[in-house]
């Protein structure tokens, strides 16, 4: 994920850091000792991949608002956990039935079906068992708080629900509020919740949570556009999974709804409305947010 | 599940009450408005079917203790919901591959796989944002030790890391703590937690706690043990599922390890076990946990 502007050195330098100190955090926490060969295929799916957007805007808004940093560590780790979980079940054959992921072979390949349905069932619940750690090092009261953005977000009314309206709309013509509401729910509930997941590690006011909320929605919305465009635009090679699935499967996205033109004017808008959202809320050290959305929003992989 | 042994009215009349409070619970937190047929495959998964017994055993738990009575609600549906998930997913093709479940067909086989899949994945996170509630009816001091509960039992070291060694024992030829370590994760962890969840609702002293994680772990075990027996003395009819499935599918069981009798003292044993914990814990008020000990132990179906 290349941005095609600018980037400042210290955004560059806080990316690679924070993806380090996450890749670590995850090695950490998920572990090979699960048995019949189930952590081996947790962390096949967890590590060694991916751009760790989602923990990324975890610890972003959490640094934005001096917020716990420990809380906030487990916080994006557990929101990548229900991501990578996400990704191999909507791998298996009886869902997108896709064979490269991230560069490799998608766990159900290279592990078995039902070993990838196992890995992903795990890999949920340490979501949460992150979030709730024996040693109190997250205070109850923020704990609680976490778990619900996390499973409001993952569940029927978010994630969950998201993919099965996607299931629902193959070869169907969806109208642009009902796509929104589908990639509301698909992609954009989790993205969402990992911003106020990072608000929820600090006390914040709600005329500030209200514009992270829209900041989230709107870099929700650029991401899935984006999204739909590479799959058009960019190669597998790029992009690390199969590219031109969504016109293989005849799935309806923002591209084969207005066009390629038209759908990269769409993203630029809600980019520019997350910024806009960011320069509302008032909070003075939000420049690596500013940077994360373009990161998203200029992406071209 | 009929008791072979003389059951007190009260506990009847108990199990009766406490099974009709958790449907309806149930279904007034499993709703229909989840999108695209979601919410109608996570219904027919949860509602109207079961013993309950998960359930039952948070809610004997926390009155034994006085604990909190909505926490208690919450956790007993909270685990239902993890059994439920666990079931559909169980049943997927590239599982067990069942089509008859509590009389019914299987989730997948009525809504499709894709379905079935998401269904089960919604249905885990539902589980842990039932105990997570907005209106603060849950503490949060008591939301983290029973989301921790949920999320130990139910993962790779508890339920899904017992099915993974179920999916690699088959054809093998297990010994019996090998075959007991399995079942602990498999059903014993979440029949366990179950008991923990209820306990976890009140203040309890850890000599208490000791107790009641003996009755669990006891239980658990005369529970597996008792399954393998109605696994071929019972038919698809009675259970509600496909008999003789343990055998067709060349799994180790305690009746393919030590035979039928062997295998019935066994379960005698573990039963004793699980009342005389309840005794040493000391708790006066726990016949209704010992009637389902005795429930779970002497079950014909």
């Amino acid at each position: 994920m290349n941005a095609l502007t600018n980037e400042t050195a210290s955004f560059v330098a806080w990316r690679a850091r924070s993806q380090q100190a996450v890749e670590q955090a995850l090695s950490s926490w998920v572990l090979p000792g699960a048995p019949a060969g189930l952590g081996d295929a947790m962390r096949y799916a967890v590590l060694d991949g991916g751009k760790r957007l989602r923990p990324l805007l975890v610890l972003a808004t959490s640094e934005a608002l001096a917020g716990d940093a420990v809380a906030a560590m487990r916080a994006a780790c557990s929101v990548e956990l229900i991501h990578a979980y996400s990704l191999v079940h909507d791998d298996l054959p009886c869902m997108d039935n896709d064979v490269l992921r991230r560069g490799k072979p998608t766990v159900h390949v290279k592990f078995g079906e039902a070993q990838a349905l196992l890995a992903g069932d795990a890999l949920q619940a340490l979501a949460f068992e992150l979030l709730v750690p024996e040693d109190g090092s997250v205070a109850p009261v923020m704990a609680v708080p976490l778990c619900r953005l996390l499973a409001l977000s993952a569940g029927a009314d978010g994630m969950a629900g998201g993919q099965a309206v996607d299931l629902a709309s193959v070869g169907q013509t969806l109208d642009l509020p009902a796509l929104e509401a589908m990639h509301r729910r698909k992609t954009g509930a989790l993205l969402q919740a990992s911003v106020m997941m990072g608000a929820a590690t600090s006390e914040t006011s709600p005329q500030v949570a209200t514009q992270l909320q829209r900041f989230g929605a709107c870099l929700g919305l650029a991401f899935q556009v984006v999204d739909d465009i590479l799959d058009v635009t960019a190669d597998s090679a790029q992009l690390g999974k199969t590219a031109g699935k969504d016109a293989a499967s005849d799935k309806p996205t923002f591209v084969s709804l207005m066009g390629l033109e038209s759908a990269q004017q769409y993203a630029d808008r809600a980019l520019e409305e997350a910024h806009d959202a960011l320069s509302q809320s008032g909070l003075v050290h939000c420049d690596v947010l500013h940077s994360l959305a373009d990161w998203v929003g200029r992406r071209d992989c």
